[in-house]
């Protein structure tokens, strides 16, 4: 689409952030620190909305509480009011509301599971036993399950006692800032899947990439998905195929 | 403020970042990571827009370039618009244009400069002889000289050379990723003043303090003002005066 125009098109990304505050942060921090660029004129402009305000995600499915969609489409629309042309939502179990905040919203949304299974085929893992890591209300759901599903891979979960007992505090830590105490449980949790055959995990759901530092991955030995990098990388390809095409 | 009203002011703050892309991502993440919370729903709402096309600050002031002002004013408009009720910019350069921007702006804009003197007095240091680290256009504007002298310190800057082999290649490495390179220069121009008797140092651009990682900063010996976090715990401060007050 370049060529003739007279004016470049610099589009903005809108980040609706604040579920947690801490996985928005993280993720418009992820796009600079992922894209390539020599000054600050080559990185992606960004538009991060946190605002932890949104009611919970995971009690409004699991415990019947109050819904979280009329703030996020708040949340989406101030986004577009600021410029967004194209939304990520750094939230796994607010993809349960995927279809209704797509359907009210005029710019595209990426969705997570995609990016997560774009990032596995980048890790050279194509088909076979992906392990996923979350949000009760994601797992029980099938978030992840149905689309690795329908792209060839075998999901696998923890069984509902380490959901319980690991993974469920260690989301919590996480949004209390207690971001160290919650990796012996992700550890443990990621451990029992590849144990029982899991070649690749994924840390769906934001908290959990929170909880494992990029340095320390290597030790646990196996390929590891991260969300947050995952839609990160995504919406920097959706950047780079549109900027510099003719504005409109 | 609160009391007998019906509804709670949830304010809500901009950043006004992309200046650089790295600081201003790194300003969203600080605000929640030195936010005291338990769950989501207790941090601060932030939205942040890291637009990296603003042009150059350094090379408007000290080579006749572009003027970012412009650019600066639609991204303040773009935050007003929300929905922020006080605005922090985490780059030191563009507050070379803070009165036109405050007064442009029908919101408060946090000073990062009385962030930074809030921060060494909190730190201890109430007198006495402070560096500064900073761009050239920073340090020969004077930006923080002339506060620091009506606070009672004595300002101290690096040597001409040192600003032009250590400060400008370390700044221009955070801009283009290259975080890890910029450690050992901006340590070097540390060390330098510490030896001509500063008791303290500011890291007065916003890209010095991602050259020098948290974890590091003991081994240098000296107490370090960090802008970035001086200017997410004035915003913290400013945010939880308001929170739970009187809605308009």
């Amino acid at each position: 689409m370049s060529g003739s125009c007279g004016r470049r098109w610099e589009p903005r990304l809108g980040v609706l952030g604040g579920m947690g505050p801490l996985a928005g942060a993280a993720c418009a921090l992820r796009i600079v620190q992922l894209t390539s660029a020599t000054r600050d004129q080559e990185h992606i402009a960004v538009v991060l909305l946190n605002d932890p305000h949104v009611p919970d995600r995971s009690s409004a499915y699991m415990a019947g509480g109050q819904s979280p969609l009329p703030a996020m489409l708040r949340g989406v629309n101030a986004l577009v009011g600021a410029g967004a042309d194209c939304i990520v939502v750094p939230c796994n179990t607010a993809h349960l509301w995927f279809d209704q905040l797509q359907q009210a919203c005029p710019r595209p949304i990426l969705h997570i599971v995609d990016a997560v299974i774009d990032d596995l085929r980048r890790r050279g893992i194509a088909d076979g036993t992906v392990g996923v890591l979350g949000t009760p209300a994601t797992l029980e759901l099938g978030l992840y399950q149905d689309r690795l599903v329908s792209s060839g891979y075998r999901p696998m979960i923890p069984r509902q006692a380490e959901i319980q007992s690991l993974l469920v505090p260690a989301i919590a830590a996480v949004k209390a800032n207690r971001v160290s105490e919650a990796y012996s449980s992700v550890a443990r949790a990621i451990e029992s899947l590849g144990r029982r055959g899991a070649r690749a995990i994924v840390l769906g759901c934001t908290e959990l990439p929170l909880a494992v530092p990029h340095e320390r991955r290597p030790e646990l030995g196996i390929v590891l998905t991260d969300s947050i990098d995952a839609l990160a990388l995504q919406a920097i390809e959706w950047m780079n195929r549109y900027a510099g095409t003719c504005a409109a």
